[in-house]
């Protein structure tokens, strides 16, 4: 079959003659991808990886380079495994992708985005991924979609999963005022599960003026530029106190990081959501004098994604199709998709990749 | 009357001719103290300051330098206020020492220690403290003491409170275990919290020789000496698992903060009960794979004092008055008393000072 897989740094491939995955235990369930997202992670390792990709048998998946790209997708199940019934051939479905061992105490405890062996992902780790004809998951992470909803945004499910679960940990409560720092895809997916969850007021701040844009047309409360205003300042003077019950950051530098903890009101929580890729200055007394928190989240369970096909189904993620911003072939992957977020970041949200270039007629 | 009060860096005197308080409001409380610890703050505002002690009128209290010292103090009432009916004369109390303007967000919302004109303090920000013949504070502040406990004891409640609050608000719950960074007056009071809310194990890091041999002495489970022994990988051998539920920085430098963070479980929470005096690096990839948590405590509030009396009454905070390491008059308060603590640390917990030296008899 035909797929996407990662070789290395700066080498994404399509293969026309990879073997096809085929259903080995009963609870098996065969997919065939649609449509699939491209993540900020993708592009950390196409260009500074490997990181996630396995170069030597993985300790979750025994598998290694080259692996099948395509992590945030949907699909129409083509098979299922003798125990499988709550999938049947034919349904729309997304696929949680965190791969974990199941036993370790963070597993047990319902913590398997924190599996000791993790993080690891379908798509990235081994053992198949969104951007090929056919993968094969495990029925635990097949997760059924509203039969109603185009499958296109079904592929939407996982990366506004990684929002909802940083939402959700950070204690957010309907009624609470949010500052969101940096509207990226992670940032609109933020807005979004805020909106649903019942925020009061949500701010935005955004140094890039096409993300400011992107940010406005959510329908979120106010978007500052920090470039032009004091975003600690700012925040106290739209609140009227203070500061903010919660912040999201969705960037990862210093300047993010210090306003998420200084613009907070007593006993608030700045919820880190990016990732970085060096430490960072940190001043214990800007928590202390008014006991804010610090928190970080790690992708998702399958509680998340439960939660936010919910929350598509009755209505609560309002405009969360708006993410999509193009729909392209899996073979320009790299070289209309990559690059279209990298060097054209601003016009973009989401691109979805599919391997059946019929579905773009 | 006789009060030991601030001037300036390293300029603390026993005056003999300070204004006597008297009871101005009808909820004011006359207090002789009895005996008053010394507080870490106190040897930061002696050696370092003036930080809390304001060289103009202050925007609390008015009160500016020369201030009276002394916030960690019980004493007997000699009078009260016309409304003032829960307290009276001869009895043994507390002080619940921060100031605030019970006006701003933070104090009606019961993060009284928040305030926004804080952090002060009676015996740090002015209108008097604990070293000293007499003070006179509102009875919002006033704590009754289990009449059968010796007053000396009283003195204890403060920094115990301090504790109290930074266990409470980590959610330290009942079988949990925990590791505390730095066995100081802070580190043995959270000890003497964790032991009282049921700790299931708890394990101390501590450089050196002499707070080791304290900690032991108030049975902890395990005690690490962080120069011979990496402390991360020691809790996660002794606790057979990726961590500590709960950690305690009470020394506030790189190291410790690193530990707290590093030592924890999954979902862990690392709580900052030190002042630091200059920022620190930190990896939010240190949290963010786990999910965990840092938080940061300060003082305490009335609920506090409620919590620590009655955990005193009954017998929760088992062997506490061993935090007792001397006994001075008031007038050996710098000579004998900052002097002890800084150039003889390991050997002292609390040095408690007397305005009475005929209750050193």
């Amino acid at each position: 079959m035909k797929a996407l897989r990662f070789y290395g740094n700066r080498d994404v491939r399509v293969d026309d003659n990879v073997p096809e995955p085929v259903i080995s235990k009963p609870t098996d369930v065969l997919i065939a991808p649609q449509w699939c997202g491209i993540c900020g992670s993708d592009l950390h390792e196409f260009l500074g990886g490997p990181t996630f990709c396995p170069t030597h048998p993985h300790s979750l998946t025994a598998d290694k380079i080259p692996v099948v790209l395509g992590h945030e997708f949907s699909g129409i199940v083509l098979a299922v495994g003798s125990e499988v019934s709550e999938i049947v051939v034919g349904d729309k479905v997304c696929v949680e992708a965190t791969q974990r061992c199941e036993e370790c105490a963070n597993c047990r405890s319902g913590r398997t985005n924190c599996c000791v062996y993790g993080p690891a992902f379908y798509g990235l780790t081994g053992l198949g991924g969104g951007l090929a004809e056919k993968v094969v998951i495990p029925v635990s992470h097949v997760f059924k979609l509203p039969s109603d909803l185009p499958v296109a945004y079904g592929a939407l499910v996982e990366p506004l999963s990684v929002a909802w679960h940083a939402v959700e940990l950070s204690g957010f409560k309907p009624g609470m005022t949010a500052l969101v720092l940096g509207s990226g895809p992670i940032g609109i997916a933020t807005i979004l599960c805020l909106q649903a969850m019942g925020a009061k007021t949500i701010i935005v701040s955004e140094p890039a003026v096409g993300r400011r844009k992107q940010a406005e047309e959510f329908d979120v409360d106010f978007v500052i530029n920090p470039f032009e205003e004091d975003v600690v300042a700012k925040v106290k003077e739209i609140l009227k106190g203070e500061g903010a019950e919660r912040s999201y950051d969705c960037s990862g530098i210093q300047a993010t990081f210090q306003a998420s903890v200084a613009a907070l009101a007593a006993g608030g929580i700045a919820m880190n959501i990016a990732l970085w890729e060096k430490p960072t200055q940190y001043n214990p007394m800007d928590t202390l004098v008014r006991e804010r928190v610090i928190m970080g989240s790690i992708g998702y369970t399958g509680r998340d994604f439960a939660a936010v096909i919910a929350a598509i189904a009755d209505g609560r993620l309002k405009g969360f199709e708006k993410m999509i911003t193009a729909r392209i072939p899996m073979e320009d992957t790299v070289s209309v998709g990559y690059d279209g977020l990298i060097n054209n970041k601003e016009k973009h949200i989401k691109i979805l990749c599919t391997p059946f270039p019929e579905l773009l007629k």
